[in-house]
C-alpha cells in the first residue's frame, strides 16, 4: 500500500503542487491520490497540471466531464478512482437517477462491446466515412 | 468474421426485431452488429430490448448517454463499437470540441486509473462514506 | 505484423516443435500463431508444451475446455485467438445454439462484472468462506 | 462501498424482484449484488430478468454455464463476481480438479492472448471462413 | 478511421507541435498518431509535452523506457501502439533475443496476474510493508 | 479468498515444488501465491517451471525483467502481483527515481493507448514493415 506524504513532510516542490490543488478546489487538504503520487514529484506536478487543464470547463460541462471520468474508471476497474469520482460526480450534481442510468450504460456497453468483439462484426461502410 | 443475416434471409423472429429497430430509429436498415447477433435470436431480442430501455431519454439526455457509451467502448477497446458510437454521438450533437474533450478525459482517466492502481492508494475516509 | 517462419526456413529446434504440433493434432501444417512465435524458440517450445498439457483431456472434457478458452479470449479482446478458438470449438462440437449461449454468457458476465465493480459490492460472508 | 438495500427497507418494485430471485433460486435472502443494484430499480429488474434467461438450462448445461461465467469474471478482474461465481460453480458440481483445470485454461489463454496480440498474428485463411 | 491532418493543412498551433516533434526526434514527418490527435490541438500539445518529459533520459535508460512502453501497450491491446513502439524499441537497440524475452515476460505476467486474481491471494505481510 | 496450503500440510508433489522455489530464491518460505496455487499441483509445477525459465538471466538483465513484470501487472490491475513485484523490483535494485519513471511510463502508455484506439489511427507504412 502506498506511502502517503503529508504536507508537513513534503518538499517545497511537492508543497507547491498541494497548495495549487487546495486553492483550485477550495479544499483544506489534498486526496490520498496526490499524497501517494508525491513519491515522484515530476509525475505529481505533470499529472496535476494535465488534470486541471482537462477537467476545466469547456464544450462539455463539469458534471458531464465527471460522469465520463467515472464511467471510464469503472471500465478500467480502478477501485480508488471509482470511489473518488463517484464522490466528485455527486458533488457536481449527479443524483440517484443519473447514477443509475450511468451504471446501466456502462454495463450495457460492456455487454455489447464483448458481443461485437466476439462476432468480429465488420464496420458498416457509413461508419468508416464518418468524421 | 461474422456471418451477417440480411432481412430477406431472416426468420420471422429475427425480422420482428429488425422491424422494431428500424421503426424506433427511423432507419432503412439495421447495423451490421444486429445482423451478426441474429446468429442467436434470443440474444438478439434481449440485447435490443435492453439497449432500447437503457438509451431511452431519462435523467441523462441522449447526447450524454452516447458520450458515456463511446467512452466505455474506447476503454474496452472495441473497434466496431467505437466506430458506431462515434457516429451516433455526432448524430446526437457531439461537435469537434466536445469530441476532443471526451478523448482528453478518457486518456487522462486511463492514466490516473493506472497510477492509483499501481500505488494501491487507500480510499480516503470521506469517499468511503459517500452515498 | 508478425514475420511468419515456415517449416522450410526453420531451425532444427523450431522444426521439432512444429513436428510435435502436427503429430499431436493430426494436421498438415501449424497455425500462424506458432509460425509467429518461432521468433523466439524457447517461448515457442514452452508455450506449446504448456498448452498441450493444459488442453489434454482431464476432469473437464475437450469441448468445455475450448469453450472456456474462447470465452476468455473474447474477454481479453484478442482477435486472432477469437478466430482460432471459435474454429477449434466448432471442430470439437460447438453448435450454433451452444455458441449463442456462450455469447450471451460472456456478454452478461461483462455487464454484471462492471456493475459489481462500480458499486463496490462487499463480498457476502458465505462466499468468503467458500473453498 | 455500496449501500445495501434490505428487504424491509425496499420499495414494492424492488421487493418483487427480490421475491422472484428467492423463489427461483430457493434461497432465504438475495446476495449483496442485488441489494446494491437496488439503488436503481429498473436496472435491478432488467439485470435479473436477463440473467435468469441467460443462465436457464439450454444447449449448455448449468455447470458449464457457471464455469464460463467464472472464467470471464476472472478475465475482467471482478473480485465480487469471482467470489460469488466460484461458490455457484461449486454448488453446481465443480470439484477441485475441475477448478484447477479452469484456472490453468484461464491463465494459459491470458498468456497466448497477449502473445498473439503482441505479434499481431494474421488470421489464418481457414479461420476467416469458419462459420 | 481517423482523419489525418497533414502539415500543409494544419493550423499554426498544430504546426508548432509538429515542428517540435520533428526537431526533437530528427525525423522528416510526424507519425500518424500525431496527425490524428491534431483533431484537438490542446490534447495534441499536452500529450506531446508529457510524452517528451516522460521519455527523456533519466534513471532508466531510453531502451528500458521503450521496452516498458511496449509491454504496457501489449497488455492494453493497442495495435497501433504495439506497431509503433516495437519499431521504436528496435531503433533503440532491442534485438531479437530481447524481444523474445519481453514477449515471454508479458505472457507470463498475464498468466500469473489472472491466477492471483482468480485465487484472490492475500498479500503477504512483508509485501504490505515494502516501501 | 484463497485457501493457503502450508508446507506441513502439503503432498510430496507440492513440497518438491516449494523446495525448489526456496532453494532457487534462497528464501525460508514461499509466497502466498504458491501456497494458493497448490490447490492444483500440475498448475503449480508448470507455472513455477515456466516462471523460473522466463525470469532467468538472459539478454535482459534481472532488474529490467522485474520492471517489465511490474508494469504489466499494473496494466492488468492485479493487486497481489503489484505488491509482490514492486517488492521484487526493489530487491533487484529499483530505486525511488526508477520507480517514479516506471509509474510515469505506465500511466503515459495507458493514456496514448486509449487515444490511439479511440482515433483508430492507421498504422504507418514504415511500422508495418518493421521486423
Amino acid at each position: 500500500m502506498a506511502r502517503l506524504i503529508e504536507y508537513e513532510d513534503a518538499s517545497a516542490e511537492v508543497r507547491a503542487v498541494y497548495d495549487d490543488i487546495k486553492a483550485s478546489r477550495g479544499v483544506p487538504d489534498v486526496n490520498n491520490f496526490w499524497k501517494a503520487l508525491a513519491v515522484h514529484p515530476p509525475t505529481l506536478r505533470r499529472t496535476w497540471e494535465s488534470l486541471k487543464q482537462v477537467m476545466a470547463p469547456g464544450a462539455l460541462d463539469p458534471l458531464t466531464k465527471e460522469l465520463l471520468y467515472l464511467a471510464v474508471s469503472i471500465a478500467h476497474g480502478c477501485e480508488y478512482c471509482i470511489a473518488s469520482h463517484t464522490a466528485s460526480a455527486r458533488a457536481r450534481g449527479m443524483n440517484e437517477e443519473m447514477y443509475g442510468e450511468l451504471l446501466a450504460i456502462v454495463g450495457m456497453a460492456a455487454e455489447t462491446n464483448r458481443l461485437a468483439t466476439a462476432l468480429q462484426v465488420p464496420v458498416d461502410a457509413r461508419f468508416r466515412d464518418d468524421h
